[in-house]
């Protein structure tokens, strides 16, 4: 199971970002009503409430840059939970963001949706 | 509920870098023999082998700062997602380094313990 876990991982969040950096009204098919985002400290629930939250960041262009990508197994029925830690480019900034995000993926048939979803950007203190 | 998942996350946390910080070798308690720890690339499972990183890091004094803490509910079993951003402040180090973690705490009687556990720094790119 080991190499599952990880190529799943490694699998779902370059698609997720790929997704998000070249369109990301069209994220919603990884959601369902029941999960969860936190974007920075916005908390919503359900697939509508994520993908308009998603849309409306007031940015054009994006581009997420994974630094590192860890997973792990989140229980006996396929769980699996993935921390990335990474650079955002917005714009036409010339300096990335440092950003923080964890997954929670539960297997749905032969795929897998969001249930967790916690997003922040790691503003130097 | 929602007072309880984050109530339990913000205590969670406190009593976690409180017992890290003061003396790192007592934290077995909060692990299982199948949770997991991922610390940088090192990958482990087991009480015994958590204790024995943890308490092997090549540094005398620490603290840990919280910048963000968000939780999110699980499952629908009382399990808790915890992520935290913060920084680390290592023996006479004047430079904090930024750093990310994710718990996913499982409920047992009336405490909980960590089964998954991920652990990043995050050095600038």
């Amino acid at each position: 199971m080991s190499m599952d876990f990880n190529a799943l991982a490694q699998q779902f969040t370059e698609f997720y970002y790929n997704q998000f950096d070249s369109d990301r009204s069209q994220l919603g098919n990884l959601y369902r009503d029941e999960s969860m985002l936190t974007f920075e400290t916005t908390q919503l629930q359900g697939t509508k409430a994520i993908v308009e939250k998603l849309t409306s960041l007031p940015f054009q262009r994006v581009s997420h840059r994974i630094t590192t990508l860890d997973a792990q197994p989140a229980s006996a029925n396929g769980d699996v939970l993935v921390m990335i830690t990474g650079d955002l480019l917005i714009d036409e900034e010339q300096n990335a963001q440092r950003f923080s995000q964890v997954f929670h993926l539960i297997p749905d048939g032969n795929s897998y949706y969001v249930f967790n979803d916690i997003f922040r950007l790691n503003y130097s203190s």
